[in-house]
């Protein structure tokens, strides 16, 4: 038995719990928080939470840490720190500093003989993978990734903070003329503003905001504005009942040209389409866990992405029955 | 520059020969065939056709060999033959067979110093990837593998060899319904027939051949019988205009459930959509003789398939480029 530990409870930390659940050879040790333990309850039977402070003592006792934190301030700090006594995963997702994150978790793991993959989940993840494997192949081509349709954390947390608005979800949706673009293999040009439109339900404290916020809004820097955003104000209740899911997903499609003359035109897709955005990060996490355990074993060390780990190790069949069933 | 050598030169060899003029850091070294090497015309200026007899004579010329013969008798007997002198690639793609094929070449690769990668391709190999990637991180899933709308070569082999006909293409193609039904999260159990319908296209040596080889083709076991064939009869001419290409493609669905109590569903897909089944299969090989190539170069020695590959080792991009680009 593989043992994990999940350090941070929040959606993601969930997801991963119950992803351990469904994989025979993984055992979950213990779960860390920096609440107040007795203030958590997890799913798990017989599985105690502890407070982080008490993280170090665990290093004899935990094969795996996935770390569930976020990746604007906890990631940076946690994983290389954790990384000192434990085998490390996180889905740190801050793609303009993954770099330096390897960097700096590359050498506290190795400076201290314990394997580390980090960035794991779909995008970056499974969509990196698939970026780069269809770039590898066809060298002459265009890659488009699309993210939804999905809810966007970051997005409404950003209506969130809007003076006079009680509750927000946003979803992000792919153009279905610009997938269709993609795929056929013409390579077009797509600006932020063709791929994808964000749509907004938004419930006010009060009616009389109504204006000043979907503007606000429409005009966030970054956020919304270089998009076609559209916004609607339902109540708290229709809020509840239909927008509490975390559902995304996307496509990584890239086109290309072989040939000696470049005359023959090929399409690679890869969609996922998911009713749990951390329910499924968590079972990505949980796969590459048990990879960063078996590469641990075989003397690999320092910092990972999914693009250092061979497939094989995300598997827990034999080679013989890898080559003889999915081969 | 890695220095390739190309074992076959039938359509297959000319995918590998062109994939290779798409990639900077690859140089095609010579060419062989067991033909008079004076008979074939190859498209790479300044490379050289030699028979295979003398293939041994390169072995400190060539980096990677890429072997581009079939399946059914030549590849069993080359890959693990050739490995005691290169690093090689093969497309070795009888599925049933892989794992003997993998313990042959492995042992003759690791008593030789050198690294194999067999079975590459899309199916195998792109395939396999997806089908593995996918059902690691949903295990409580189903796989569901279409291919078409494309040509089988080896089914329009077997129309060919009926008495009466002068030529044929046949052509798999997936049945939308069973698409939409894997797509569903449903997990309906799909029979053969259900996933698939072959159509053939066929030239006649004389319309009074009509009745018996339509019977003789969908009566076909293996090939044809589990099907629903369509049957057309055309003329030597509308073959060669509507039906000399050799398009492929396909899909890897799978879908899956998860959450405490598996409440949640998700799809995850893979398609290719090809106008050059040889051309994107040279493609892949290509990527992959990279990989071995620095394998190799990194100590790692015997036979792997595309599930022992780090995905990494198929980019020509440095790891601070596939950290800031891909992941």
């Amino acid at each position: 038995m593989i043992r994990i530990g999940i350090c941070g409870y929040g959606n993601l930390g969930k997801g991963v719990e119950s992803a351990i659940k469904q994989n025979d050879d993984l055992e979950l040790v213990a779960v860390f928080t920096r609440r107040n333990p007795a203030d958590l309850k997890i799913l798990t039977p017989n599985v105690k939470v502890y407070n982080i402070s008490e993280i170090e003592s665990f290093k004899d006792k935990i094969d795996v840490m996935i770390l569930c934190g976020g990746s604007a301030t906890d990631l940076p700090k946690q994983t290389p720190e954790l990384a000192k006594w434990f085998n490390v995963i996180d889905s740190f997702d801050t793609h303009a500093n993954i770099y330096n994150h390897y960097l700096n978790v590359d050498k506290a793991s190795k400076a201290n003989d314990k394997t580390a993959i980090i960035s794991v989940g779909w995008d970056p993840g499974m969509f990196s993978l698939n970026r780069l494997y269809a770039s590898s192949v066809l060298v002459d081509g265009k890659d488009y990734t699309f993210w939804g349709k999905g809810v966007s954390q970051g997005h409404s947390d950003a209506i969130r903070r809007i003076e006079g608005v009680l509750d927000a979800k946003q979803y992000t949706i792919p153009v279905e003329e610009a997938l269709i673009g993609a795929r056929s293999g013409n390579n077009p040009d797509l600006t932020t503003r063709q791929k994808h439109t964000r749509e907004c339900f938004v419930v006010l404290k009060d009616e009389s905001y109504a204006e000043k916020v979907e503007k606000k809004i429409k005009e966030m820097p970054n956020y919304f504005a270089d998009y076609d955003t559209t916004v609607h104000f339902i109540s708290l209740e229709e809020l509840k009942k239909n927008h509490s899911g975390i559902p995304h997903g996307g496509f990584v499609i890239r086109s290309g040209r072989t040939g000696w003359n470049l005359e023959n035109k090929h399409v690679i897709e890869y969609s996922l389409k998911l009713d749990s955005n951390p329910e499924f990060t968590g079972s990505v996490l949980v796969a590459y866990a048990r990879a960063c355990y078996k590469m641990n074993k075989e003397g690999i060390r320092g910092c990972n992405t999914v693009m250092d780990v061979a497939p094989k190790y995300l598997s827990n069949l034999s080679t013989e029955e890898i080559l003889k069933h999915l081969v």
